[in-house]
This record gives structure tokens, sequence and C-alpha cells, in this order.
């Protein structure tokens, strides 16, 4: 037959897990969700039928759970790792195991201010990602954010730009700039406290967002992304994903009304994608 | 012909109003989706294509931000009732105008300890709600949540069930108690503070989800029902739907593996529906 | 304490019950999602946590897939007619029993001309909706469809309208009519054929809409509704929701270029919602 | 500053277009969701804010619907070759244009046999997809599938699988496949039928998932890929995603009723994930 297999993985994809810590009266929470991968020598799966190197995605489901179970969940980055290496030793066939983690987010409730022992609301859409990609000898760890929604009532603008027969915008010295950040960063070692690791780059991300004027969107990204490797060490790159969504002045001039930057449209269709690699130089 | 119109209502929803407070330097937001709907004579637009009576719904999306821009938006109730009045007059056919609106969570950030000035970031997915419905003579005002996610880690069971020859369930003193509330209530008057009659009612919700040990969804509901009519005097009835977002306990006894409450499968499909309506006596 | 239970119910939602019909070797093929909810005297378990009259949610999925086995899916009204009975039995609490049932579509696939036996391909979004409310010694069925989504690029209109200082919109005899239909009839005795039923109400729906000229999203609702009862002598009454799904016109006019109903802007918010009930004489 | 942009590429997405044939009586319709992304030379706006170089992304919004009107938009191939040409001549800072464009289905309604004219219904939500790289120089097309669901009741089996001690899957030779095809093929050459072409591949992957017997979905996933690329010459490689969307027998045995593959749980979390890419050899 003149085809090929010329690259395959498999898995088990969305296995949800919720942990529960119950050292002590005090309950902690972790919600995960977890996408496992192999990748590797299947090709008489794929050939033949012949099923004899393939653990079944049943099976790494029922490992989440049970790992889940005998190691910590948190941080989860180490919990990937843990997974990673289990499933090259469970799969001999396999080359890599990949393994996706996203946290949900969960805020300990409180009454009055009493923090309360085993009571939460879920926080905001944010998630918190891990990555983990583990060969034999090799591990890489990357982690990132997804849904961090963020929006700046001034700050911003988009001037000076390129027009051609097609251009109708008007430059503007002054907008909305709203975003969800989608965010991944690759670390260039092992993290010695990876949430801390995932914090600092966080906050640098927020915090540039926040702070710097903005004269494009990309402007923004460049200064976002070099925040984050200032502010962690560890990260050799990352990729940073931000969505343009518009947000409109309405247009009240028919009814004889003022609009100063106060009504705006909000759109969901269509969007700007701002997408940039900063790299450590 | 042998049919008739019964009852009809048209209007025109999601519409997406952004709002800047610009009064100083630092600024409000306010992230509002707004339904109109008229009810009322508008026969003849049925029946023979006469629209002479109607306002179009592209009129009621401009009135929502014409009058966004000239009056308050928040509270959303008093946004309503202005909305409510407004088409009452612009359109004499109407007998009764429906406005419903959803306010969207942001969260100003904070640069170290200071609050910014002008950076949100949206909040979690908990949404208030307003409805109005204002007729001539007579106006209704009811508020409400959606997707406030709720969850215990322990303080609820379900046990002394009815059995048939179906029922394999266990009973159980010990389980997680996760949901998402849904709550819609009415004023019997009008409240001479909208935002504290909300916040009041949602933390009784929040506050007995937390503290009452649940024999059952439906002792939680009501025990939150009734804090509730407790906490706001205004209040003359209120509708809660919880789902019971069922968390499994994870089967581990085949590799071994004790799991005292600890590892859960969360799912989506089926899950549990409890509701009820509770009024003051 | 000043406050009473006034109505309750609960279930089990989002049962997703798939049934293959093996009868010989071509397989046919239900897939159902079913919600149950029960209504009566269920006060002890939200006063008091005395759970001794409530049928467990679990066991209604259970009952779901057990009857699901011993009786037939299809068509759904007599398969919510068969569950509502049975709850009503294993339920002495309850007073009423309601099943909700919506039937994913799947079409056989063919291999060249010749049907398959036992291969399909999942159809439009399109739902056929039964609802069945059983109550000791009484019984009611409803049917409906929802997610049918339907477009005339011609055929429609709207002009003659009233208007006010807000008023913007531009008449028109010629634009897109993009809707979404949500139909919910009520059968005033039970149908000999509930799937005939069905479908003659649905193709009325469905033809109507493609061959009557629209003045209004209005005229059309109510053309629809009267030609659903002139279609199905069993219906009493029919709600339908007509979502207006704008196409605007793209304003090419700054390129120096025509659109004469040719180029469209398709959107999603806002969107104009047209509803209305339509009863016999 | 020790941070270097290593990759940038930035446009607007989900530009909605729907395009409506005029040309006599009988209307055609196009219905497209398009994203526009240019790579290239534009370090200046990230690095300082000079925007001289950025052809907005408005504009780009403006020139979907411009070369909407003035070009074909059918098939989406050749629209998305026209939009890429355009922006790398409008753009000199950009190297790539990369254009995606979605085809959303409609079916022409018929009233009794007679096609109509203009009146559509929406059809399966799976999509045509075609996406151009245009380079200076150089042009790459793919095209492909997304959410084409597909099910077999029967002739699939997954047996002689590797197990370890977290395995409890038992091994059965007859299942329920699910699944909702995801395909990417990129073509060797420009194809003299666009259409003719995806036609091609779109059935051969069909009838290989109907047709042959499936011992994991691994086998079939390869099976179907040989098949694409020996039903279309011009095709060069094709990525295949199959997720395996679980349909769990229905444990019926506690009410002592058979279930031979009649009664089945439809499933959404947790899936399996098949990817494979097959390649001329």
């Amino acid at each position: 037959m003149p085809a090929r297999l010329a690259w395959n993985g498999y898995g088990k994809a969305a296995v949800r897990l919720v942990k529960v810590g119950r050292a002590g009266s005090r309950h902690d929470l972790s919600d995960l969700t977890v996408d496992v991968q192999l990748q590797g020598e299947f090709a008489a799966t794929h050939a033949s039928g012949d099923n004899s190197a393939v653990l079944p995605t049943d099976t790494m489901k029922n490992t989440v759970y049970a790992l889940g179970k005998t190691t910590a969940v948190d941080p989860p980055e180490s919990f990937g790792l843990a997974l990673g290496r289990h499933f090259l030793e469970a799969c001999p066939a396999a080359s890599r195991a990949v393994v996706r983690l996203e946290a949900h987010r969960w805020d300990r409730l409180a009454l009055g201010e009493k923090p309360h022992d085993h009571a939460f609301r879920r926080g905001t859409p944010e998630l918190r990602i891990a990555e983990v990609s583990a060969e034999r000898g090799q591990e890489s760890v990357s982690a990132g954010i997804e849904e961090l929604a963020l929006l700046k009532t001034t700050g911003s603008g988009f001037e000076g730009f390129l027009r051609d027969q097609y251009t109708t915008l008007r430059e503007t010295g002054d907008r909305i700039f709203a975003t969800e950040v989608s965010a991944r960063w690759r670390y260039a070692r092992h993290s010695a406290d990876w949430t801390d690791a995932w914090t600092s780059t966080r906050d640098a991300l927020v915090e540039t967002f926040a702070g710097a004027h903005s004269r494009s969107v990309q402007e923004t990204l460049y200064a976002m992304g070099a925040a984050a490797l200032a502010a962690c060490p560890d990260i050799a790159e990352i990729r940073l994903v931000l969505p343009n969504q518009h947000h409109l002045l309405a247009d009240l001039s028919p009814f004889g009304l003022p609009n100063d930057n106060e009504v705006f449209v909000a759109t969901r269709e269509p969007y700007g994608k701002i997408e940039g690699v900063v790299i450590r130089e």
C-alpha cells in the first residue's frame, strides 16, 4: 500500500479528578482536568489490529485516579511528571508521554472574616495549565494560563497604521483594551517551586498589562512576554495569544448625545488575534 | 380562520452594554447584557402585516445605549425601571414592558496593595440578575443569581430514602455537595437600596449553604430560601434551582487502595435537579 | 419560622440513553436525553431531612435504562408516558411526574445507493421534543422542536413601523430572514400516531416559513402557528419562539462597490426575539 | 533588554460572511467564517509602537466583505487564495498570509418534491475547512473537516491489549464506535476542482469508517487515511483526530435484565483521543 503512518498519538482526554485534602479539619480542594497521550511505536495496532503494545486509554483514566490517591496532585507540574514517568514504565512501546493538566479555581468561603473549613465557591474562569512531555531520559515542563480576561478602560490607543483602499478605521489615542490572555511558557529547568514560578510569571503578565501604556496590542504583548522572562529566570520562552475583544463606541450622534468614551457596544465576532513568542536573548 | 393569537411578546435580546464611569481619575465599569420585551396589542402585525404599532427591536437596542448614556446603569434594577417606563411611553400598544439585565462581574486590579485606576480582571461567572415588569400603573421588580457554583467537601449526606426494584444507590452520611445556584426573588416593594437588598440575600444563601448540615439537597434548598426571606424583608418569595452536580467516589478497590472521601470523579451528566419556591408565611 | 415551601419539584436531568434495535441485520438507533421530575408531597425532606418519601434521582436514572430495555423508546411520547406512569406508581408521594425527552437525529449512511446496516452520521441539530405530564387520573402530552434553523434569502421585509426619537432603522422590502425555530404544542388528546402528528406539524411549520411572504417576523409566526393547527387536528395550542438572527447588509459604499442584497454580515448579538401562542378558536 | 521576539502573527478572526448568489430566480447561499493572519516583519510595532507597517485587522475584515463581493467565495480554497494574495500585496511587511475558512452547511428546502428557490435549512454541524498559506512565490493549500459525527452500532471491537495493575477494561468483540472526525489534508498541488477533491476525500473517509471492521480506533484511523490518499491523488498527507466517544453498556444485571448490546449510556467525559498522520509513501 502506498500509504505510511508518519506520526501517531493516542490517549484519554478530559479525565475529571477532584481531590480533597483531609489532613486536619480544614479541607483542601484540587480540581483538575487531565489529558494523557502516548506517542511511540504503535504501528501494529494501526496496520493489523494487533493491540498487544497498546495500554488502553481506560487504564490511563484509572491510573490518574490511582496515582491521584497515592501521590500529591498539587502542584500540577509535579503530578504531571509522576504520571508521565509512570506511563513510560507501564507502556514499553511508548517513547513519549504527554500529560496536560488544567487546574480549576475554587476560593475558600469565609463566614464573616473566618475562612470556612470545607466550603468553597468556584473562582474566576482563569485556568492554570501544566504540560509535561516525558521521554526516556528527558523531561520538558511547560506551564500556562487560559481564559484570564483583562480590561483597561484607558491607556490604550492605535494610531499611525498602514492604510489601503479598504481601510476605514479611525485612529484613536484612547480606547478600551479588552483581552483574554492565553499564555504558555517552557521551563529551561525544573523549578524549585512550581507554584512560585507560575505565580511570579502570571503576576508579571497582569501587572504589565495594567501598567504599561499600549500603542498596539502587539506592543503590550511583547512587553508582557519580556516581563515574564524577567520575573522568572527558569523560563526559556513564552508564547502569548491576545485576542482584541473590540468594544465599539456606541454611536449616539443620531440622538444628539455626546459619547466621550463612556458607552460601548461589547462584541464577540469578529475579534483581533495577536500572537507572539518571546525568548530569552 | 379557526386559529387565534392568544399571547404575544417581542423584543431585542442580548444587547451588550459596557459603560465606563469616568468621574475623576478612578474609572468604574459596568458590563450588562440587556433583554427587552414588549407585550400588548400587536395583533395587526401578526394578522395582516400592519406594523404601525410596532416599535422596532432595533430601536430598543438604540434606546438601551442612549438611556445608558443619560441615566445611571447601576444598580441594574433602577436602569431596568427607567427602560421599562420609557418603552411604555414610546409604544402605546404595549401594555407591559419586561426588562431583564445580567450584570457581569469585573474585579478592579491591584498593583501591590494599590487599587488600579482603570484596569480590571473578569470576576467569577456568577451573574447578578434584575428583572423589571412594567405595566401602566404597576411595576414589579425581581432579582436573582445565576451560575454561582458552590461546593462543600463534607457536611452533607443522603440516607433513609425510598427504595424500589431499581434502587441501587447506597446511603451515605458524608459526600461532596456541589451545586450551581440559580435564584430568583420577587420584591414586595421597591427597595431603598437595591444593591444592599441583593447583597444581603445573596450572602444569606451562601452562608446557609456553607453553614447548615445537609441531609438532602431539598433540606438545604428550603433552609437557603428561608434564610433569604429572613435576611431581606423586602422579598415576598424566592425560587431556587439547585442542581446536584455529582462527584462520584473513585472506585480504587481493584488496585487495593482505600478511598476515604478523598478522590472523586466529577461528572456533568446526568445531574440531579432540585427546585422549590419559598414564600413568606 | 415565617417561611413556607410553596412549590417543589426534583428529579434527574440529562440522562443519556442510546438504544440499538437489533432485530435482524439492519440496526436501528435511538439517541435520547431524558429529564425526569417529580412534584408532590415532599415537604418532610425539605423541613426535617426525612427522606422516606423520596425516590432517589439515581433510581430515576436506573429506571430510564431499565424501562429503556423492557419497553419501546420510539416514539418518545410513548416512552415518556411509560416512564411517567411508572414513577407515579413507584413514588406514592408524587402527585405529578414530568418527563421531557429530546431525540437527537442520526441519519443512516449509504454506500453508493445502498443504505448501510449499522453505520450512521449525526443529523442536523434539530431536536424532536416530547413532554409528558402524568398525574393520577390525568395525562398531558406536548411535543415540539428546538434548534431548527431556517433562512430565506428573500420574501421578507419590514416596513411601516412605529418611529420615535431613537429609531434609525431603515424600512426594507427585501431582507434575509434567518431564525431558529423553537416550538412547543400541546395535544388535546392522545394521538393515534405520535410520529405522524409530529411530522405533519413540523412540515407545516417549515413549509409556511418557506412559502409565505413575510412582512414581519410576527406575521410569519402567526401563519406558522395557524398552519400547524390546520395540519394536525390533535393539537390544541402551539407556542413559537422565533429569534430574528440579523444579517446586516455589508456597507461596501466606502469602496465604491454596490451591494444589492448580496453580501451580508451574519451576527449573533443582539438578536430579535418574537414569541406567540396560537390556539384553536 | 534580554528578550527577543522570536515569532509573531496577527489578524482578524471569526469574520462572518454570508453571500447570496442571485443570478436568476434560484438563489445560492454561502455561509463562511473567515480567519486571516499575517506573519512577517512587524517587530517595530512590538518594540516601539511604530504601527506604520501594520495593516489594521479592521481592514482585513473590510477586505473579506469587499472581495466577497468582487470575487467568487465558492470553493473556499479559491477565495482563500484570492485573499492571501491580496494581503501580501496590501501589506509589504508581511511574508506570509494565512487564511482559514469554515463553510457552514445549508440544505435547500423542498416543498413536496420541488426544490425551493430561496429557502434553506441549516445542515449538519459538519464543517468544510480550507486553509491557505500564501508566501511570496509559494502557496500551500490544505482542506479538511470538523465535527463530522459518525457511529457504528457493531463491526468494532478491542481485544488483546496490554494490561498492567491498573487495567480493568474487559475485552470486547462487539461495541459501539462513535467518533467525531477531525481531518486536515495538504494538497501537493493546486487541484483542478477543489470541491471534487474535497468530496472524494470526505467520501473515502466516511465509507471506510462504515465499511471496514475495526479492531481498534487506530486501525480505523489508518485505514481512513490510506483510503483518502487513494481516493484523491492531489493529497500529500492527511492528519486525522478520532475521539472515541464511549458508549458504555448499561449495567442492568441488578434488575435481572439482559443487555445484549442494546442499551447504552452515552458519555462525554472522559473520551479517548486517537491521532495520526498518514503520508504517501
